[in-house]
């Protein structure tokens, strides 16, 4: 919280950067939004956070691996709760680079995917824009 | 389940159509990713679920509102378990389309959207791809 902050209507505040990179950090997976042949995708990636960057990890034969390198996606990481109706959101938009072995952090730090099979291609998003928002229990 | 369905590794089943809308009524949030002037952007919805479409509500003013009108779309609705490493997710692709007033379905089957405040614009979403994967625990 920072007196930057703004409130929305039905308890919605907006989260400084602080407060995003501490959110996703503290999570595993999230939902990479790119746009392929047929417009807007979204795929649920597992990821790491590095400072300042997030890292994951997708088979460079699929779609994801095809479409990403290079391109500008945003990385969503949320975490609602139907009966409070409450949660809240991060989204990270920025380039996504793909980094090759020998620049990769050391193998703690790397993203274990959940499926199992050939995950070889590595991406780093360094979001340009870190935006959120907390819905708070009405 | 059925005989098309396709396995991958890691326990990584492909749901079918049937299967996906099956999960996606059972659940009232999902994630829309559209494309701003910025590129790919995704923020959460609520929705209801029609038959062979999902229906969700914006601020008539808000950034998803000046976009969505008559945009193509993905929505994403899913469920993961850190813990087991499982869980399914299904995306729904095709275009938005904005439903007026009279269109409406009956008010219990409209989406309630859990911030407070003016949601005043309908837009219904009747996907060309239905797709979901399911995680299996390893």
């Amino acid at each position: 919280m920072n007196t930057q902050e703004r409130w929305f209507p039905g308890h919605l505040r907006e989260l400084d950067t602080t407060d995003c990179w501490e959110l996703v950090r503290a999570h595993e997976v999230g939902r990479v939004a790119f746009v392929d042949e047929r417009g807007p995708m979204v795929v649920p990636v597992t990821f790491t956070c590095g400072t300042g960057s997030v890292l994951f990890r997708v088979a460079a034969y699929s779609e994801v691996g095809r479409h990403l390198s290079g391109a500008r996606v945003a990385l969503e990481v949320d975490d609602f709760d139907p009966f409070t109706r409450s949660g809240w959101n991060v989204v990270l938009r920025g380039v996504l680079e793909v980094v090759e072995i020998d620049q990769l952090p050391p193998p703690e730090d790397r993203p274990t995917p959940w499926p199992e099979g050939l995950r070889s291609l590595y991406l780093r998003l360094t979001p340009d824009t870190v935006t959120g928002r907390r819905l708070l229990e009405a």
